[in-house]
């Protein structure tokens, strides 16, 4: 019953991790989601990138393009990481709504452009694993702010000690963490000392706002995609994932954790 | 140690809801997260808007600015849902990357479209408790087909007798949403009689996408927001959250539940 379209780019990739649990600490594979961009091109013109999982690239772009209205006939897979249309490409001039809905950029271009820009990632930062298992609590206190509405994102700045200095709140997760930037950025704190732990899952876009900020060590209570990891070794910043109990995953630069 | 923009919305809005619990059927009151927008204005002139949870708003747009290099001196909060920066709005044209960041548009603007767009959304169509109970379930062994990552969000077409007709997964929710109405649409598909299951949480742009395709009922494992409950009410969408055993909350329409 359901119906496939050309499987281009597998879906999941594996990678190699960390796992700390306890006083033990091992190398394991672990399989996590690709985020890879996909390029919609308007009879050659690039008009908008998606960032996706790869597969049904076809129908997700026949059902972005319902949601925006544009009439496009004929569709074709260019190739792993573009899709065709047959429509003027001004029908996407100042389309802020698709744009939004393909939510991201290109991978090689925002990894130039934050090469540009990044703050240096400072070498030396570490945090204990046992303070990290403590963050996932210590969060959920601080949230209780808001109340348990089950519906919001919360980011959070600690110090290598698992004090929580500011933490924000948002139905949106990329909002949870340009809320509490620029709360950093009035505060004048000095992020290269601290830890970026989140409630949610680790899309690229969290670390790269991470690293622009000067955060060494990202830590959430679950899975990161594969841009966010290739984004973490690239700029030095430890990553965690699955900070449950005393368990958690390392998906860069290991030695961040102690 | 946490500062505190001006308080100008509340972040939590308090709504009514059936809750269903096995056999039993009851009224209650829920808190559920605020989703609103916050348009931004350059020297007066409307540049993005900003889906997001009310509070922090200014910390919001200094993150944002940051995230994108816009370089704005003067900020101040106009009203609950404004905000003027010091910068000329010349800067913004053609930025793709702000508009994503400003994920959604503004509510009102986005329902008038819909009244124009939508599908009617048929009358008399309702569901089984008892089979919305099996849809989480059914669900994760669709899901099996990619390994469990941890990190793929989900959407499913399933029928009123709880079939999944088709499963979609993405590292985006909506990207999720977006590949299952692009299926949708070329296998001529009877939304009018399907049920809309998603993994996460209930934002108001999967409502809306909801609604353009001309489903009639929407639940999933988690909370929606107030923007998503506002809409479904709208436009007669059973709003269904927390399907967790045998127990869920209805949010909107609660008659499409039997």
């Amino acid at each position: 019953m359901i119906a496939e379209n050309r499987r281009v780019s597998e879906p999941v990739k594996v990678v190699s991790i960390e796992r700390l649990d306890g006083e033990s600490r091992t190398a394991h594979a672990d399989r996590v989601v690709v985020e890879a961009p996909l390029q919609l091109r308007a009879r050659g013109t690039p008009v908008a990138t998606i960032m996706r999982t790869p597969g049904n690239d076809l129908e997700l772009v026949r059902g972005l393009l319902y949601a925006e209205s544009v009439a496009a006939a004929v569709f074709a897979q260019v190739d792993d990481d573009a899709v065709e249309i047959d429509v003027d490409p001004a029908a996407f001039a100042g389309r802020g709504l698709l744009a939004s809905a393909a939510c991201g950029v290109c991978g090689r271009v925002a990894i130039a452009d934050l090469e540009l820009r990044a703050r240096e990632i400072v070498a030396d930062t570490a945090i204990d694993a046992w303070v990290l298992a403590t963050l996932p609590q210590t969060l959920r206190d601080a949230q209780s702010l808001f109340g348990q509405t089950g519906g919001l994102h919360a980011a959070a700045l600690c110090t290598l000690s698992g004090e929580v200095v500011a933490v924000r709140e948002d139905v949106g997760r990329h909002n949870a963490v340009d809320k509490l930037v620029g709360w950093a950025l009035v505060e004048r704190v000095e992020p290269a000392r601290h830890v970026l732990f989140l409630s949610g899952r680790l899309g690229y876009e969290l670390v790269q706002k991470a690293i622009m900020l000067g955060v060494p060590i990202v830590a959430a209570v679950s899975a990161p995609s594969s841009l966010a990891i290739e984004l973490a070794e690239r700029f030095g910043v430890g990553l965690v994932g699955f900070v449950r109990g005393d368990r958690c995953n390392v998906y860069a630069h290991a030695w961040r954790v102690r």
